[in-house]
């Protein structure tokens, strides 16, 4: 059994040294109560909603760099694995959206996020490779950041890594939704989860960012897709959908968020290793491989 | 625009007439309301929970039988589209669990369910075709059947054939789950409807047969991902999850779900032709393809 955290918070943006100051009270905070595994939200360090990439870049730092350098040294001190997102310098144009695990005892593994969301592409680079999948003291943990998860492919390229759990640093934006239901990238976590027998943990962040609205809906659930932790804002389905808080003329109306908010759950590991879901069928062993080769035309 | 209903019933254990004759009721009920399309469970002639191969081939038919003419022909008089499941005829040895689609001036068109349920592979010979999408007089319909669902490679490929809307015959059995959870089924399906942009539509039957409890669990989902008709059984998340009605010698207790429920939804088949979700971001585009070569190991 694991405690995982994800420790949600409002990053400012472009002001790196104090998303990560917050960020490290968050995770002191959570491996005071037990943490064994922390995860932050997408581009924790930078904030997001930059206007261009000289601007991204402006708040981006190699996987050498500060951030990622306090997050492995608090790593090693508390004895836990942090995942956070961050943007990475790109020597070669621009930056990246990535996430680091970093833990004690070994390198930061990076992961740059492969599927881009929608103006990211005017301001990032995409990566190339697929998630990690890393052994640690807890179990066999995947990485990928936020949109990614909205496509089964990669998250059962994870699952048949090996991934027990995928920690997935997202930045969700709000939008409309039917009263009574459950943000869409929560119902999505939920299903792929259990498509594949791991357990995801994705941590969001709140606050408004010119003009964006962040859902502060952050989630942890099991390898059936049963949420395990949630805020309020990513399970309540009994109150109406919460209301935009940007003006109609794209200013930004006060904050009704908690600016952070970190959840809780006890996973076990090791039930994701059984993909077995029936006496005779295993949502892996299941698959009908022979016949999906027109699957990715 | 079109008026899409599910026509959930309880089938009688190998009573195929009976079955059918109750399916012809329905139908032409929901097409006397205005429905366009309409959805029969899996194995809607014949029943499931089948002792073997030779009890299931007993309730079997090819698909020029008696059941497919059956629908056909009422396909044919009312003007409508109709999508059932039934267990088909294999000369070369155990039957397929099949669904038909039938609509009026057109052949039917036989899918034959690709992922076996649990003890569904030692009483059916699987299919091998990839799951059909037909042209009709409302759009593209996909078909597929229950377990198929929860496999995003097929959800994927039906939509990259261009399906608009995924008929699927199921029969859910009821497993414990939290309570104010929806079943797990319902949720993977408003999550693939989403991941694809395709509406889809499953019937579920009710019931018990030989000790299994079927949930009674249809329902409509948009191209979004959100319900437009459920079932209570499917929806009502705010009061305890039902008990299964199965003594625990295995014997039926009374049932108490309603033996026939339709539920009806108005789906906007153009809608899913559209796979922007933002700016710059569409569900299909998006893919990685490039990447997803270790997808299908």
């Amino acid at each position: 059994m694991a405690l995982v955290a994800c420790s949600q918070f409002t990053p400012v943006l472009g002001a790196v040294r104090e998303n990560v100051d917050r960020s490290l009270e968050l995770i002191r905070e959570a491996a005071g109560r037990g943490a064994q595994v922390v995860v932050l939200p997408e581009l924790a360090s930078s904030g997001y909603a930059f206007a261009d990439t000289a601007e991204a870049a402006a708040a981006s730092e190699p996987a050498t760099g500060e951030s990622v350098t306090r997050w492995h040294n608090a790593a090693a001190e508390l004895g836990i694995v942090i995942v956070a997102g961050f943007a990475e310098t790109n020597p070669d144009g621009a930056p990246y959206n990535s996430a680091a695990l970093v833990m004690p005892g070994a390198d930061p593994v990076i992961y740059r996020k492969a599927h881009l969301w929608d103006r990211e592409r005017l301001i990032f680079t995409p990566g190339d490779d697929l998630p990690p999948v890393v052994d640690t003291f807890v179990g066999r943990i995947g990485v990928m950041v936020c949109y990614d998860l909205e496509f089964p492919e990669w998250v059962r390229i994870a699952a048949l890594a090996g991934a027990e759990l995928i920690c997935a640093p997202v930045n969700w934006p709000t939008v409309q939704r039917p009263n009574g239901e459950r943000p869409g990238e929560v119902v999505r976590v939920q299903a792929e989860a259990s498509m594949n027998r791991v357990a995801i943990a994705a941590c969001d962040r709140g606050g408004n960012e010119r003009g964006v609205e962040w859902s502060g809906a952050s989630v942890i659930v099991d390898a059936d897709g049963w949420p395990l932790a949630l805020t309020e804002r990513a399970g309540d389905r009994r109150r109406p959908a919460p209301q935009p808080t940007t003006a109609a003329d794209g200013s930004t109306l006060p904050d009704r968020i908690d600016p952070a908010t970190t959840i809780f759950a006890e996973i076990d590991l090791a039930a994701s290793r059984t993909k077995r879901i029936a006496a005779y069928s295993d949502v892996i062993a299941d698959r009908r491989t022979d016949l999906y080769e027109r699957y990715s035309r």
